[in-house]
């Protein structure tokens, strides 16, 4: 049994929480058998947006077939 | 006056914050003297929970008596 | 172009975003060209206050005129 | 000529030597050109399998062609 | 439900694996619900040991009831 | 033969070496066969004491029977 | 919005600033929607070439579809 | 004598070395006895920007009067 | 309630502990509402002093009005 | 009584253990009074050999006279 | 095979590039068998120098006879 | 101009200071130029020592001819 990690960062305008939902939905729709998840890093990008942008980067592990 | 620190990890099907609230809760369930909180580690399991489950890694300082 | 960034602890009774915000604003309220921020510590402060702190140790970055 | 490493997690219920290889394996069935491997974290699982379960995160690494 | 982590360092004459499992083995022997370790250091003892003395830092995370 | 690790914070109103004494004191009260002490974090506490409390956070292993 | 990070290693026998072009333009060959690169570490291979390869892994941010 | 050490981001589309002179540069504009300048992180934005912009993240040291 | 964290890198001829109460002591001449000092790095000078310069970098944290 | 730490790199095509005491004894044959080993990196070369080579880079402490 | 790695830091009035390679020559001129050179910091002297002088701090690898 | 840097462990029964002071004289003696130090760890052996021996981890730099 072996696993893969790949590193995604969510983004919501309302929460932290969401930022990282929006990572784990994202890596739901293409990949089966997700096991875990790391917040790595939390932040806001606050220039390029119009509103905050709450960001969080994560790893997902999902078992290789 | 000597504080200890020890290590535990609160989870919820909510929030992140109610992780750490769980933590937190179940420290002062069996601890006096509680004084600060370190987040050392947020995460979320996937594979053998129904729900996704958030995690919260977090050091606990209280004053030994 | 060059970027400051400043370290700031925002602080909440709510929750951990409300804590970020904190800090956010308190650097609306006197930088132009904010960028971004980094979330660099969570904590919860238990002693010296009435309920849980939650606090947020923030990086804020703006732009230099 | 550019590499790119991938993050994997080999498991073994015999050894960390055989989680490594674990993953070094799965790496070279899929993959040619493999260069390097470096060993990020090891680990034990516990709970959810009948035995000890070794586990072994490394990053590999290949060229591009 | 809430984990807490505790802090050991396994021996062995023989083997790091072996100095991994000498800790499991005694968090075993104390303790109910171990759900995982992770290896934080290795190390090898030279001066106050006839032999090498193989050592594993660990933490050992169980389920508090 | 297994180790464990605990951590304390030691403080004194006079020096960084007798915040760590505090904490190492504190130990050999309550447990027998200390090994090694790691200084892990020193601090100055000013908000909530008279004059300045110097702090420092240790890990003290010392032999499991 | 989801964003994935990638590991690159781009190479160069000029300099270090060649050695993250490499991978920059490596990464733009094969994917659209690139925002930032993270320089994780630079360093020099001398054994196994016949000048200096100047080498820098970077992290290549892009945005999924 | 105390120094102050403050972090800036300077900017390039030119070379790592010249985002770093570009923050030197901003801080010997404001600022008198500088004293020594500690490179953080080294980044290239692509998003927002016509061309590669090479971003270098400094802590500049200057000696206060 | 939001703090604001500075660096300030104290010096001594003397000891660490004077190295960290001369930053203390700077801040506080400048500064109101002082909450906390966290020691970030020790060093000694050498060269550029006659005898040893203790030096030790401190992040100052204070409540901004 | 001064300790001094060298950084070595061991190497063996069999096993991670194999490697750490190739960096012991190669240590041994040169050194007196070794005391302790710490284990800082552990990887696997795969382009330049033939097979694997298990490798592990250790900091070996010893006392100088 | 066992390697051994020691710690340069090279200077230039010109460039980070320049520094390394100072370092790598330096290294180059007393030992055979060079492997490869790992950055670990890059810093630039402003005080003691008249102009800037670019600071590159490297771990060299050399295959031990 | 070349640096080169080396880790000395001092020891004293008194004090971290005399830790790292006698790691420093300890460099004095068989090096000329020295230019700074920095402290990388603090510990206290307890085991094998009459009685508390305080520890200093040091990088000592120094110019090379």
């Amino acid at each position: 049994m072996v696993f893969k990690k790949i590193t995604l960062i969510g983004t919501s305008d309302e929460s932290f929480d969401a930022a990282v939902d929006d990572a784990v939905e994202r890596a739901e729709d293409s990949l089966d058998n997700l096991y875990w998840v790391e917040v790595e890093n939390l932040g806001v990008e606050l220039a390029s947006v119009e509103h905050r942008e709450y960001q969080a980067e994560v790893e997902v592990a999902f078992q290789l077939e």
